[in-house]
């Protein structure tokens, strides 16, 4: 046995409450050592001293080194404590305990409350993940581009369907306006659930001089090209009305140097109330020789200093307004990794206080798990997930045992109730066109969107990915809808929309997951205690005679003859 | 080379902010492969993708089954944002990338910004620590046994000098009264500050009928039987004039069922606002029946509900309340594991609102990950330190090397900041004494406190173990104060001074630390740029030819020649 794969910590990824009365707990080892069984013995914490009750783990997960065992238990509701250890024996029959001691031929339970592992209560305020949003299937809407209901608006300076939108940059605010606006989405709303979305996330919508908006002039104001107040109250009641929620995206990290905070800051110095709003290194702020900390290098986006508690106050505030103002679902904070943890923390706090059930989901680009293991923020954009599947789609760097290691390696980072909110999504606003890597192979683009829905989380497509946009590096990404395109009525769309309709399925949205390789074949099974969902991909280049008319979205829940080429997706009783 | 060894995550206990200019990182390896180098390729993130600068990391610890190389990097202050992959040479000369994507043989710089390391940004707000408090020197007070100024009080039931305490126990609300109270410790200020003590830990202060106060009646009175609201404010102002903190015990995991607003829950049931501010699974509390949690299975401390944003505003009031009246400079928090994470990061910003520097322990009995990486609190009680001792002092369960590798598999639970503020021990008012455990073996009990004030962190000390106070489990542990032992007069007590000075040297609060063992030798060092102090220790059995004169305290800052025996302290330039 390698000691030394072998690990736990309490309260962590490796032990956290599913609710209010049942713990997961989950052991690393080595993949290559086998084990004749591996137990968690456990009992509520007032009792463990004395007596243990033993639940034999399982084999869940396997990454590129290490295997998971996992189990549940069930904890007393009206005295949610817990303690435990494991018990490991090896195939040779050696027994060892493994507690906060390390692994031990013995164990004393009666010194165990030094060393035991265990969850002292389980707080439901606690928990994890975020039932409303779990397993969601999110349409991301960059609102100037969406979508426009009057095209004779004066500041409109360039055709909707004008495909060359380079140029568009003036020291990072986008000035090239197609006129996308609030009633534009809600005359598509209809369009949108038909597709099957759940959740609209819409970029910033604050009052803004670029067509971005992601330089915020008020925080408290819709801006008035997308439309009135009223207008956004009746997009987002018209999206209720259907069933679908909305996420706002608010941006802490800086604002515009034209926001009448930073002007009074500019103006008044450190008389200003706002002076310790921005990041200074000086006395005054010297627009000429932008002495101030900016975002992206720019002196039209300041930096916010998240390290002030005035400051704090004020975020907090337009967090509620949103949500009293307009019954928002969630936000999406931009550029979450550069504003303090404790602002967060606070954020987090004040927001569920007003609303329970709020998604707070942060802009990373990277492992989050000081967000997510602190519960900082419920979730985090799955960048991973692209790099992952641009790997194997793409690049061919990984073979499908690669890509199944990967993807349980990223399913691992977190534990499993965040993992059902995570937004994974192969590309958004900030990123080149998934449409763009695949050189024109729609099939190859269809699978990857179907891993992409059966993979557990919330699944979010980039308006007009369903068309099959292209896109390249910003602004190209944020062409105007091709509400013409001859690909609504095209075939590829069709199953677009079929893989959609996927996310409908209850262990696809909220089910356990198991992702492995057989061969040359990505086989990612979904699955409760009544079904199971199996996803087959074939990314070999062996055998691979695609028909997309045989690809099997849905089975009827009957069995099928799984083939060893294509694509197939199966539903079935187990 | 053991690839599945290699380890590290971004803004963990891998990599830190040290200040808002510095960051450490720290990569995990198999302690038995050997690098010819490993390397850190670190710059701003914004030129990363283009350039990178090198260093060298440097071997810093071992612990079981791995080794930990580390170095510091400087960020641009004025732009603190950076990036980093790791690049090993194995022995062989054979060199790997280490990135999110694991271990690689090549690694694209230009697609960096997908599969980085990194700290996004430096919040001041958010780097962990306490300079304030780092290394100090704290004096934990039963107050109620510490010492009494007014023998002729009422309330006082049994002697001082009684040492049998047992019937000590009404339901666990103790009630033998000795008579400590605040102006018996105000008299002995000086003494505690001539021990060298910086800090003086407060058990609970607030109105309650117990003698241990851990059941609170009103969290915003102080005890009548320990003295006036000016006595406590004579005792904290005595102490600041002599620069010792205050650290008070606040208790919000439960209250007595005594307190107003439990017997208004009690009367009122949900018509009461205090009603959810308990823990109940019925429409109305039932006395008799005690349908209400509480902790400690008594119907008298009834648990007190933190999913509640009305008791976290309550309890966030206590809090500020004795820093606004008091200028209480820390809280140790009872119980702090059961309150709800989502409190405690409500509270600890509330706190640092009101006061920067203010140092929040929480009690934690074993590894608290959950709630120090997430820096929801400062700090906690550190009884594993206690245990790894008792296995090594006590029970020979761990010989020299596995205690060195067990202290520093401590260390590294936990970022560098965060180990210089922990509260290590060897006793509390919790525990049996540390003497008890010694059979009246003052040397040894000397030299594992030589160990606890060597050690990185805080050293706490319980009142009366500097004069080798006996004391079994509570309530023994509780004992009134001997002040008319013998051993004030005793050479070991000076001794354990001399020992408690070693507290003043530099190195020791702030130093660096490297523990490991030489044969049977344990030896600690602490040290900086400039000096080092070495503590080396047998604990061996062999030559153990202890003469506690020939413990070299301090060397007077001149080179010794060691010996491979007894317990030896040297301080001495690099």
């Amino acid at each position: 046995m390698n000691f030394s794969a072998v690990e736990h910590i309490s309260d962590s990824k490796y032990c956290f409450a599913i609710n209010e009365s049942e713990m997961k707990v989950r052991l690393k080892v080595d993949k290559n050592d086998h084990f004749q069984k591996i137990e968690c013995l456990y009992n509520n914490s007032q009792f463990f001293y004395k007596t243990q009750k033993s639940l034999v783990m399982n084999r869940e997960f396997e990454d590129d080194y290490f295997a998971y065992y996992s189990v549940i238990f069930k904890c007393d509701k009206n005295d949610p404590r817990s303690s435990y250890v494991f018990l490991l024996t090896d195939e040779d029959g050696k027994k060892y305990f493994f507690s906060e001691d390390g692994l031990t031929k013995d164990y004393d339970f009666s010194f165990s409350f030094y060393n035991r592992f265990g969850i002292p209560y389980i707080n439901k305020i606690d928990i994890k993940g975020n039932k409303k949003f779990e397993g969601s299937l999110v349409y991301q809407i960059f609102p100037e581009r969406f979508n426009c209901s009057d095209f004779s608006k004066k500041y409109i300076n360039q055709d909707w369907y004008s495909l060359s939108l380079k140029g568009d940059n003036n020291n990072r605010i986008q000035n090239v306006f197609l006129g996308g606006d609030f009633n534009g989405i809600t005359s598509k709303i209809d369009y949108i659930a038909d597709l099957g979305f759940d959740t609209i996330y819409l970029t910033p919508i604050c009052q803004s001089p670029s067509n971005h908006k992601y330089d915020v002039i008020d925080y408290f104001k819709v801006d008035e090209m997308f439309g009135t107040t009223e207008d956004f109250k009746n997009l987002v009641g018209r999206a209720h009305q259907k069933g679908i929620k909305i996420i706002l995206d608010l941006v802490f990290n800086h604002s515009s140097k034209y926001n009448e905070m930073f002007l009074d800051a500019l103006k008044n110095g450190k008389a200003s109330k706002y002076f310790n709003y921005y990041c200074i290194h000086d006395e005054v702020f010297k627009d000429s020789q932008v002495n101030y900390e900016t975002f992206g290098f720019t002196d039209q986006m300041p930096k916010l200093n998240s390290n002030n508690f005035d400051e704090h106050d004020y975020f907090v505030g337009v967090g509620k307004y949103f949500i009293k103002e307009y019954n928002i679902d969630g936000y999406r904070l931009d550029v979450a990794d550069e504003v303090s943890h404790t602002f967060w923390r606070y954020f987090k706090h004040e927001m569920k206080r007003v609303k329970e059930d709020i998604l707070l989901i942060g802009e990373h680009w990277t492992d989050s798990t000081s967000y997510l293991s602190a519960s900082e923020l419920d979730s985090v954009m799955n960048y991973p997930f692209f790099v992952a599947s641009k790997y194997f789609y793409i690049e061919h760097k990984f073979n499908a045992q690669e890509y199944a290691q990967k993807l349980n390696s990223l399913l691992l980072r977190y534990d499993d109730n965040t993992n059902k909110v995570l937004l994974n999504l192969l590309d958004s606003h900030d990123t080149v066109r998934f449409y763009n890597f695949v050189k024109n192979d729609k099939n190859l683009y269809l699978i990857a969107f179907l891993t992409l829905i059966v993979y557990p989380g919330m699944s979010m497509i980039y308006y007009g990915d369903e068309i099959f946009m292209e896109g390249g590096f910003d602004p190209d990404n944020r062409r105007g809808m091709l509400w013409n395109s001859k690909e609504f009525d095209s075939k590829e769309h069709q199953i677009f929309k079929d893989i959609l309709k996927l996310k409908q399925i209850d262990v696809i949205r909220h089910g356990d997951v198991k992702i492995y390789a057989k061969d040359d074949l990505l086989i990612i099974d979904r699955f409760d205690n009544q079904y199971r969902v199996r996803t087959i991909i074939n990314n070999s280049g062996k055998d691979k005679n695609i028909d997309l008319n045989n690809i099997i979205l849905m089975n009827n829940y009957q069995n099928k003859v799984l083939k060893d080429k294509g694509f197939v997706v199966i539903k079935e009783d187990i």
